[in-house]
């Protein structure tokens, strides 16, 4: 598209980035929110993602040996109070369950059958899953103990936004038991490095890996990482975390085994997720002007023809034309997967379904109209690229459609890459950190790396300009250095940036 | 095994069915219940079923043009309300949210933030999601409208049963709109049809496929129809149903449609589902006294192998034998997916693992020792048959392996379709019909076919002896005839029995 031609999404990302993404959402009909606070309603192609990254991180979560299994949605209050450190941290703002009874009175129904003890809804797991597992670990023989779950989970929000802070969202949360620290930290770090190849591979959303912060610690943790990923307007979106609980949850919930010498430990815990936040990551780093891009491999159509009809007889031609086309591409494979393919074949005019497939980003997008026929080719759109069909031979399609989907999937992670690297600047004195910050413009915000001493004092000065630790990268130079806030002596180098 | 030795599963079904079945879920290790009243804890090898019975029925479910969804776990009162018969008919016993936030007093955790509206938590999304469709649906264009939902649901219980009936279970809700009544009426059998075949097929499990008598409709349904499949107590299990609805609910929550004339018309809809309840069903058709017989389609693990180490070396000599009989068998396919084969490497005496992977019915179990290896050959023990050991040339395994478990899926189809023919009797006097229920032993109950007036005083008889109409099957004799309880004309042919 020329730059003079309007955009199929108004706001632009530079006009206004937070309409933008709602706008980018409603164009592509992902989602939308639900007449229920905070809650939203996942559409077929919002979910047709969560779908593909659930594929792929299930496979890679089976595969470094953990199973499924399912836990109870509800959470008795009395265990959350086992675990105090937990309950003043974060488990303040949760759906609490207190009747299980409705009674028409008036014609209106009334709450009644009220529960001797209250129950919340699971604002996440580590307690409830405990309790199994201390039922389920006997003996060193029993361990590791490698569980996963995909669940739903609430967190009553305050300013819920689709995909990235709603009250009920969906998620996985991996929970497990050691015998040592060291194997914890092992698993830990295992799954920190699975999310960071899914979100590279799949999401093509480039990540920063690290361990957070003490004070951005899970509430129990010893020690949390996270990936973290630059949206297109610089702001930092934490992707997912890994945490290394010690044996803080094991102690509250006498998660003990017998050694192989016959003594009794308790166990190492660590627990991980990520949650349907990715697909607003997908769609921050992304989406353009002209609504979402998804990477091909988590595309839930990735290839769309369009059949261009204007006389009778037309559908039947362009029918008959397509019908080899799509076998011969359905039976092909990309990313471990077999191609998805698929005609739009509703009554609608053509070019409002080409903008409807444009808006919601399905990476290559073809018309077909009698002409095409005729020449026996098609116009192929790629929606990484200009969107104009690029005149191409059927043989020459079918025979490089997937090497053009991983093309395209390369190209995503390139541009999101390149991004980060090009707005990440590395800074060694304050007059710079706030140059750097003052920025706050969609396009012009960065990411700073800096020295930083570590010290709670220098908190309150990032509080004000509302810039966040976000974490300290796996990959320190090492070299020693002051602190950019307060000119101590720097202890670590960290990632800065303003976030969601 | 021989009748006189032990069982593995204590007691049998004949001494008592209720407790053996709780106890096959012991053995099999499938789920547990947990703290919270009513419900379970869904362990890695009965989720793994629940996985395998998803993958299969999301499949036919996508096949015959359904797209997932979400919507929210919660229901605000007041969509409740405006489906007054709804609300009468089951929605009493439900989870209600009424805060939204805990706060600690005296070192106990308080609910705080009471909503100004309480929340359910869905015991079923029809209210939830034709909220959804009155805003999707406008034009006869954006019909038909066919969604699907996986999700947990949650039905207070006062006696809770493991899979049969908990408090919450997961489930798959359909739920789709028609611009007719007949279209709707087609996908309601559609919908019914796929559930017979995933149950025939994959379960292995047949089912008598029928609608409801009139009392035991779904609130607000114009018709229902169920699969009843008879487990071996001669007990009958409704193992899915469908619901045509007519447009009761979209007229109490206006779900309209322009037609292609212009005028406007309510849509016609339909909701359809299945739950882990199948689980229960499949452990009731196919587990035996020595525990869970699983159909090899829906096995988490299909061929397991126990390698028999008694002196050192044995373990590195065994694993060189396996090695490429894992990779040989990997390969292979079986109901359309990759054959799923596992070695049991943990350091357990071999006889308890054999053992272990018999109370969990994994289809075929092999021992594999020292001899074995020498022999180039394999103890092979078919679950559904004899359980000792066949020994098998390695070549000649891995070449039938596909084919031996087509064999026991469909060994456990012809035992289970055996009995449903068998214990069930055409009866068309009264006499006939109450000295057939007077047995009320595990392998003498049966099912009753007979003639029906329909009649509502009829029922309370029936309530006496324990009895219900499970459905009236579609294929009757069609023959005049008189009803075997009121002697009066007979409008149709019925399934009588027992159920859970």
């Amino acid at each position: 598209m020329s730059k003079a031609k309007k955009t199929a999404v108004t706001p632009t990302r530079e006009e206004n980035f937070p309409e933008w993404y709602q706008q980018v959402i409603k164009a592509s009909d992902m989602a939308e929110n639900s007449p229920v606070r905070g809650c939203m309603v996942i559409k077929p192609w919002g979910y047709g993602i969560w779908e593909s990254i659930q594929r792929d991180l299930d496979r890679r979560i089976k595969e470094t040996g953990h199973e499924n299994c399912y836990f109870p949605l509800f959470i008795p209050l009395s265990f959350l109070e086992k675990e105090a450190a937990h309950v003043e941290g974060f488990a303040k703002e949760m759906a609490v369950v207190t009747h299980h009874r409705l009674v028409a009175e008036n014609g209106k129904l009334v709450p009644s059958g009220k529960l001797e003890e209250p129950l919340v809804v699971r604002p996440t797991s580590e307690t409830i899953i405990g309790d199994a597992f201390a039922r389920w670990i006997q003996s060193y023989r029993d361990l590791p103990m490698l569980v996963n779950q995909w669940a739903n989970v609430v967190r009553w929000e305050m300013r819920p936004r689709i995909f990235l802070r709603t009250a009920e969202f969906l998620w996985q949360e991996g929970h497990t038991a050691h015998a040592t620290a060291e194997e914890a930290m092992e698993e830990t770090l295992r799954m920190l490095d699975v999310y960071r190849a899914m979100s590279e591979e799949v999401l093509a959303m480039p990540v920063i890996v690290g361990e957070k912060p003490a004070h951005e610690r899970f509430p129990g943790a010893d020690r949390t990482y996270s990936i973290e990923a630059m949206m297109q307007d610089g702001k930092a979106l934490q992707a997912g975390t890994s945490h290394f609980l010690g044996q803080h949850f094991s102690k509250a919930q006498n998660i003990r085994y017998q050694t192989a010498q016959g003594g009794e430990e308790f166990c190492y815990t660590t627990s991980w997720g990520v949650s349907t936040r990715l697909i607003g990551g997908v769609i921050m780093s992304h989406a353009d002007d002209n609504g979402l891009r998804v990477p091909p491999r988590i595309a839930p159509k990735q290839i769309v023809f369009v059949p261009i009809t204007r006389a009778d007889g037309d559908e039947a031609l362009i029918e008959d034309f397509l019908a080899p086309i799509v076998k011969e591409l359905s039976a092909q494979s990309f990313g471990g997967e077999r191609l998805r393919v698929h005609v739009d074949r509703r009554p609608i005019a053509p070019p409002e379904k080409r903008w409807e497939w444009v808006k919601k980003g399905a990476p290559i997008i073809c018309e077909v109209g009698p002409r095409d026929v005729a020449g026996g080719s098609l116009a192929v759109i790629r929606r990484d690229g200009e969107l104009k069909g690029q005149i191409t031979p059927r043989d020459e399609f079918v025979a490089r459609a997937a090497s053009v989907l991983e093309d395209i999937q390369n190209s995503l992670f390139t541009q999101a890459a390149t991004a980060l690297r090009d707005r990440t600047v590395t800074v060694d004195s304050l007059d710079d950190f706030i140059s750097v910050f003052a920025d706050d413009t969609t396009f012009g915000r960065k990411f700073v790396r800096a020295k930083w001493c570590g010290d709670a004092d220098t908190l309150a000065k990032l509080d004000e300009w509302s810039v966040t630790v976000r974490n300290v990268p796996f990959d320190q130079d090492g070299a020693p250095g002051k602190c950019v806030l307060s000119g101590r002596p720097a202890t670590q180098e960290v990632i800065f940036a303003k976030s969601y």
